[in-house]
């Protein structure tokens, strides 16, 4: 291998896998010329895809195990499993600098837990946070933490604030991060404590990473007047969850009343270019990969239930997250 | 006036009051035959209006009062204002048993106060929730606390079960009351241990008026498999209000799509009709009227921002709750 970014990839997490995680790689591998892939699973399958998508021999490696971590384990049984699953392995590879990121569409609970457990956390930061992209109006919102963490102090809160500033510098070096702490009430006086204290201490703290905007409510998240939303995890994952929810709901609301009427069938074919470029806009394909930030390594979770279209966009944000140097970013801003 | 149902109408608040009020009435009361009106507000404007909107003369009475709380007042200083703003007067004819459901466009703080400071609770229920309904597959969602607690109870969940299921059934007579917990994980050990207790008592009550489903979560609001969805306020507010903004965001985006060529806004014209039934199956007017649960007299809340038509379809809620007999029902399941 001749290249510098080495992304070490699960290979047999999510469903069906190892197949959608193979032709993701063949799908980056064709897109980035600067990223090579150290693959965790069986060696069989993978090198018999490998074949069939035409991946160049020179851009990765295989590590054969062929224990592998469930979907239905919990977390603490994938610990247990241990040592010579491809997910245990991948990460070991991140802790050993063999590679320069993670990546698993599998188990979530066990790729926290199994990542916690081998990796350092960076200084001064107590919990790691799930961050993840989320579009709005203008491009792109991060939005953290998404179920990492059910309760979170002030002090957590800051940091999100920071490392998800980061984050977003890291994957969109030309935009200003504009931060804002998701609330039930643009007023001051709305909220819990936590809420406000939080916005009272970013307030009054000087920084050159993000601008902070205030509170804002769930409506206006995806009006791109922010870029960075900072919230604890349980809120943070029912908003997620909500608008995928109602994201699927009015899509399959709109296709069953486009086409009920032959005439609605045959002017949604004429129209069938610019629904596309609708449906295009909003394919969560193009958002997967999901961050977890706070150890000193970066650690990403791409959807188990993507494609290998999904699955090689969270390989991009690997790559431009190492690129981006978001650790040092992060390492840099945190007092 | 002939007819059993008075509804206290507060015709002042809200944009565009008192004429989006005034026709939302006249709209209301074509449909129904069962319900008067007592209106509190500026009496010339709302005569004039009467006239132009031509309401049956026996259908209504009017008291006329000249102070009115703003939308911009906190609910202290709109409490301070006092008793002889239609809100106040409005609510107070309800305490006074003179009218049977109160309903108001206007600011929801100033509601909840001055409904606070003069009505009683229901024997037993310690914190009232705001409940809204919320579209699914097969019909619709009671969803409670919508932000009046931003912090729960195990006691405050459990009384939002029953009185979201009263309500459910008030409003939906021949369906079965389905109570769903939201949380961020299916499985029984994940949330936080005021909603897992909460599940655990509700598991152990005997009762007649709900089905328990257990843990419901954001991507799943919309199924149609529960239709009465409990949470704190701060949840539910955010769940609610971020589902509004990606309806906007994904129709906006649409809108876009569809238009964005020529050929596109011909074949969109043909499918005018499909489109107009997808909008008029999302259009929030057919949701408005948020219930104020817990006080032992109905009190609606219509949106601010509605118009005569989504008036008129809270006024539609105030009836189905009188007729369904909504308090009693609460009082019976309450122990």
């Amino acid at each position: 291998m001749k290249n510098p970014i080495l992304i070490a990839v699960d290979a047999m997490g999510g469903d069906n896998s190892p197949n959608k995680i193979i032709e993701g790689i063949s799908i980056h591998s064709k897109k980035s010329n600067d990223v090579n892939y150290k693959i965790f699973g069986d060696q069989d399958k993978i090198l018999s895809l490998i074949n069939k998508y035409k991946i160049d021999k020179t851009r990765f490696e295989i590590v054969h195990t062929s224990n592998v971590i469930e979907d239905s384990d919990s977390a603490l049984t994938a610990a247990k499993k241990g040592k010579d699953t491809s997910l245990w392995l991948s990460i070991e590879s991140l802790k050993n600098n063999q590679t320069n990121a993670v990546v698993s569409a599998g188990n979530t609970g066990a790729l926290f837990v199994i990542a916690k457990l081998n990796l350092k956390m960076i200084e001064n930061i107590d919990k790691p946070a799930l961050s993840a992209l989320w579009p709005n109006k203008s491009g792109m919102n991060i939005v953290l933490d998404l179920g990492a963490n059910i309760e979170c102090s002030e002090k957590n809160l800051i940091d999100f604030s920071i490392m998800g500033s980061a984050l977003h510098k890291a994957l969109f070096e030309n935009e200003i991060s504009k931060v804002a702490l998701l609330n039930i009430g643009s007023e001051e006086l709305k909220g819990n404590s936590v809420i406000k204290n939080t916005y009272q201490f970013l307030s009054e703290r000087k920084n050159n990473l993000y601008e902070l905007h205030g509170y804002i409510e769930g409506n206006n998240i995806m009006d791109g007047n922010v870029n960075v939303i900072v919230t604890d995890g349980f809120t943070g994952n029912v908003a997620l969850k909500t608008a995928e929810g109602t994201a699927n709901f009015i899509t399959s609301e709109l296709k069953k009343a486009l086409t009920s009427t032959l005439l609605g069938k045959i002017s949604s074919f004429i129209n069938l270019k610019n629904l596309k470029n609708f449906k295009d806009k909003l394919d969560p394909r193009l958002y997967n990969g999901a961050i977890l930030l706070g150890l000193d390594k970066p650690v990403i979770k791409s959807h188990g239930s993507t494609d290998s279209l999904g699955f090689a966009n969270s390989l991009n944000v690997c790559e431009k997250i190492i690129k981006g140097k978001l650790i040092n970013k992060i390492k840099e801003n945190i007092n």
